[in-house]
């Protein structure tokens, strides 16, 4: 499963330039990490932009979906920005909170680590469809 | 205010490397347009990816709302995608729909350009906290 | 249309205990209209209860996804509360963004009436999944 | 901190009127429970309303912020139906994500008990404002 996700990871564009990485994969849960490159992804403060926040708690809700559902697309997703994204690296846990046939709801959590501290910044939902749900 | 956004937009590191441009701006109202590569920002299906469509969404809003009420920051955003953001060029629309002492409201609209046709592909929300709000 | 849905509204408990009215529907768009009750309906600061907000935006958003999509059910549903709910009469509006076959998305705004005065008190997405869908 | 949230829940008419009951209480955590009465609470299907469900969930993750930040308005808050709302008895519980001081993040979760058996039928995420946050 883990090998699965890596290998769909990596026909992202933009999950490669970022620099994606999934750390971990069961069924139904998923965790993504990133090392924050400050010249390319911050916002006008220096923290990590909003886009990179949604793009990894909407990925490890895609992602987490994708262990029961397949292949499937985001059409909806809302992040919960509750402290600045400082840190050295980022790191994303998802699970699915409920599979059904025409849609799959999943939340996500990021956290920012400094060392070996991990402090939470974010939390996501996210609605995903499956592709062949008819 | 339109030479305010762009000079605020330069020192974004993400938007620079995303090549945000601010095309419009006035009291309440901002637009942004983006030109996909997709060599780096497209999701697996070759679509751009949510990360961008959250972050195009995200910025207008922030920034229509930074018209009305100087520094702010996101501390809410959810984004639908109602069709693939299939496009040469992506147009982000924002407005203010409701600026409070202690929370702005705002909304955006992505549009997907091909030729001369604009495609409404996603909408989002956002709540933005205004920095200096006590 | 109008009929067919002042005849789904009547089916509804809570809508009739509540007293919702359907005063216009074309296709893709709707409107209700509810004669606010302190002694049942308000909060602790004598304030449109915030589950009747929310009942009011999301049923505006079922019933203009009805007129496009036939029976729906709720999926999602998110409110936005720009200012206190305080009217004599509330008027919700919603219309249909995107209908796609296994979801539509709608919006609403609610508004507070005094005499002939209409204020913008909250605003509603949704997320319809038409019920026969497959 | 039970007996000052009964207190608060007996203040709102439309919590008075729905019969909702604070059954538990701690720092930053609230259950309350609904005895569904069909004759006044059901949609067009028979189940729990929207409204019902929305008010459930915003009124746990709002006693939730009111435990650690006194007085709150809700600003925003969201609702995913994941199942249909059919029991008995409607649990709700609520618990604060983060609590700032302009903003507290809480999230909840409805379940359905029939007999002994507890479903999960919905969750939400609301921002709360405290009131005297200048």
């Amino acid at each position: 499963m883990l090998d699965t996700l890596k290998q769909i990871n990596s026909t992202s564009a933009f999950n490669r330039w970022a620099g994606f990485d999934v750390t971990q994969a069961e069924r139904g849960e998923v965790e993504l990490s990133l090392v924050f490159r400050p010249a390319d992804m911050a916002q006008y403060a220096g923290f990590l932009h909003a886009g990179l926040i949604g793009a990894l708690l909407d990925t490890a809700c895609g992602f987490a979906a994708g262990t029961v559902a397949g292949n499937v697309l985001a059409s909806h997703f809302s992040v919960n920005c509750l402290a600045p994204a400082v840190g050295e690296v980022f790191v994303a846990r998802g699970h699915v909170v409920k599979a059904g046939k025409k849609q799959v709801f999943a939340r996500a959590e990021l956290f920012a680590q400094t060392g070996d501290q991990l402090k939470l910044v974010a939390t996501g939902d996210a609605i995903l469809v499956p592709v062949d749900a008819g």
